[in-house]
């Protein structure tokens, strides 16, 4: 099926999971929806993600996309009940896929989370995790100041090492053995992180995740694009709600990841 | 006259400025908007800002206010001028006051200016300042941490001091000998900003200078309460589009301001 798959994000971090969908999924057509003018949700409340998201959907549903995946931990922890109620077309979050192989990698049954405000204080990796497997201790920690040092470029920084020790240092008193970066941005700051934590924890990234369970997902729904790369070269469009230079920029400098246009729209009006 | 004074911010920094014109003004009613679903606005386009900013103005006039006060440095930045265009009543931001204290203050004609990325990429302050003295010579940066750490509680952390040394480093090569603080949040780091940049250079808080030149407009227009405190308790409104609760607790927590009760509004439908 050759309908493009929508994915949106509060702003640009969701271009990590559209990089791994198309390194996993190269055939695949993609719209993405980040935005950036109301970044971002991690410190906002359910009603108003679920409004925004609810919005964003519609707008990609002009887009006529087979199928939607939330790129944003705190979108898909408050707003994915409410949109799969409305829409028909499969919806997939990051988070079930992230909880996923968390929960297959653990041997302590202790698993640790780190994300923004709201995707903590939801509960939703918890909910998932016990419902996969309600012996499961979870360890979750909100890290607000991640995503403005990686937004500055201060990955590897004596400052970013300093904040990442104390906001993963209550983590560390728990036998985690699995630690899920339950933010698009973190996976930048894997390194220090990973450090910081250990190497005996396995870091869970729910993009890497998230694009493998689309594939399973489009294949069991006949979903899949069967056109072969050699018949078509895939089409990725891009849509931001504020700031396309900045975008563009932000998505070469700190993603890698090459966008060559990208559409302003207006979202309030969706 | 009785009609309040609309005071706007993109999110509860502008209490900064609402607790000086109490202090300044202790008779004036007040109704405060702060745009908590869409902070911040430091990083957004002069289109957004000005689209958002308008939608608060024509929200507080349905409250009758008789003259409103931009506490967002970024908004009194991108959007002053257009709601000046729209509306009769007298409208004031943050900047131009804030300007002129570090015009009269200044001896070695070098203002520094420090704020979010798009107060300093519109150039504001360069602009009035120039207006006023064109001799002057401005050296601005933009602090993008500055804000997070705030808001993390950081204020005298050495992660703070850190980070407060390496923005402010290129303004200690010029011989500043004022420097504003262009932002609500900043003037809760003043006590390591102040370390940092030296003893010798003011630091102008555009909060305090607003509320005087405000006093000073409300007399010439004939627009003061002129009810004394005796005869009248005034009264504080507060509405924000998102988090009563997270605003209410900020503003005891983080500015001593006390909010009891706080209501949505739904912004965009203005």
């Amino acid at each position: 099926m050759n309908a493009p798959i929508g994915v949106f994000d509060s702003g640009v971090g969701g271009l990590t999971v559209v990089k791994e969908i198309m390194r996993q999924l190269p055939g695949e057509n993609l719209v993405y929806f980040g935005d950036t003018a109301r970044v971002p949700y991690g410190s906002k409340s359910k009603n108003t993600v679920c409004k925004y998201s609810k919005q964003i959907v519609r707008f990609l549903q002009t887009k006529q996309v087979k199928a939607i995946v939330i790129a944003c931990n705190t979108a898909s922890a408050l707003a994915l009940d409410e949109i799969r109620e409305e829409i028909d077309i499969p919806v997939m979050g990051v988070v079930e896929p992230g909880a996923m192989m968390a929960a297959n990698t653990t041997r302590t049954n202790n698993i640790g989370i780190i994300g923004t405000e709201s995707t903590i204080k939801s509960g939703i990796y918890n909910k998932f995790l016990h419902k996969i497997n309600p012996d499961i201790t979870v360890v979750s920690k909100a890290c607000p100041l991640f995503v403005p040092l990686v937004e500055e470029g201060l990955w590897e920084d004596r400052v970013t090492e300093d904040i990442v020790g104390r906001y993963l240092h209550e983590l560390k008193e728990y036998e985690i053995d699995a630690l899920i970066l339950g933010c698009t941005h973190y996976p930048l700051l894997r390194r220090v992180i990973g450090q910081e934590i250990g190497e005996d924890v396995k870091l869970v990234n729910p993009a890497y995740e998230t694009a493998k369970s689309l594939k399973l997902l489009l294949g069991e729904k006949n979903l899949l694009n069967t056109m072969s790369i050699e018949e078509h070269e895939p089409t990725y469009d891009y849509f931001v709600s504020d700031g396309v230079d900045k975008f563009i920029s932000f998505a070469d400098d700190v993603l890698s990841c090459h966008v060559d246009h990208a559409e302003i729209v207006d979202i309030e009006s969706y």
